[in-house]
């Protein structure tokens, strides 16, 4: 049995929805960050990072997003879920969730997470101003680059589309705007609607 | 032929070290910063982020170094650089090189590329404040909790000790407290040594 530590609103709803998706058996632990769990000497134990998701397998935990959805897809291959068996796919998949993670979801985080790089108040509140520009160039790259549609690989639904989707709940909170990527956005309506995801969604809420 | 587009002094070294270990054909292509190659339109067209590196296979271009760095090791199977028949274990490679991705090597960005995520000058200088401290913060969670000794994935040399000693590179620019970091120091100096890793540094400077 697997357990996937998440917190609703943050990242680790793409691991949840991989492990749904799959058919895996799994249980969910949630992390109150409002009451500072995350950095709680139990869940430190479980993930010294003190973020989600972490997911605690049989032969240890695993964290970040992009490795967790790897491994939820090469241990339940006939999910489907990624391009196991073509090196240079799958390569691509994990390029684009490498960049999902590094990058993206990097330049989200200054809007909320800015002590994670300064502790100067007015600093952390500088960083704030260029959100909704260095967030809405990441989709605008998507958008041009790298969805290839209907699905981000193409004709296959991946967990890059998990994962696209899981970020993309932030982007008005983010103050992207939308106008410029109608196709991420046509993406993100098409994923929930998935009932799947919807599951997903309903389970971090409940 | 593999194409290596490459920088000296950035993260490409990780995976021109693992296409040398690998013995593959590949030749390298070096992007001038100083110059602004990384955005020039013929660049743009092999890289539309702007960034290195950029590996350049017959199927297409893949970026990302931790996709880069699974790519070279699937295809190069007899160099045995990733546990690629364990999925456990290959999932904490990836989540090693994810977390050098995106939380240590853009804690070390937060000094010389601030720009990426602000454009007042206040605040891109103040960003560079706390990096000695964040970036060491990120190397001792590595010594504590992810070298396991004597390579970052015990007893097998891997593609994250390649990837670990690129970005150990600027630890000293950084700004980080060496002393309290003595197993990622002796694993850069073990590191350093080796022929292989030598003769990628002297071609990156050459």
């Amino acid at each position: 049995m697997l357990r996937l530590y998440f917190t609703p609103h943050t990242c680790a709803l793409a691991s949840h929805i991989a492990l749904e998706q799959a058919g895996a058996k799994y249980e969910l632990v949630k992390i109150d960050f409002a009451k500072g769990e995350q950095r709680s000497p139990d869940y430190l134990k479980v993930n010294p990072k003190g973020r989600v998701p972490a997911l605690v397998t049989d032969r240890g935990v695993l964290t970040e997003t992009p490795a967790m959805l790897l491994y939820i897809c090469q241990t339940h291959p006939a999910a489907n879920m990624a391009p196991l068996d073509d090196s240079f796919a799958l390569a691509q998949a994990q390029a684009f969730n490498s960049y999902l993670c590094s990058t993206l979801h990097v330049a989200h985080a200054h809007r909320m997470r800015g002590t994670r790089w300064a502790d100067d108040p007015a600093v952390i509140e500088g960083m704030k101003v260029s959100v909704p520009q260095r967030v809405g160039e990441c989709f605008q790259l998507i958008e041009r680059e790298m969805l290839q549609g209907p699905w981000v690989m193409g004709k296959d639904y991946t967990i890059c589309d998990m994962y696209l989707f899981t970020l993309a709940q932030w982007m008005e909170s983010d103050g992207v705007d939308l106008s410029k990527i109608p196709r991420v956005v046509e993406h993100r309506r098409r994923m929930s609607e998935n009932p799947v995801v919807k599951k997903a969604i309903a389970a971090e809420l409940a």
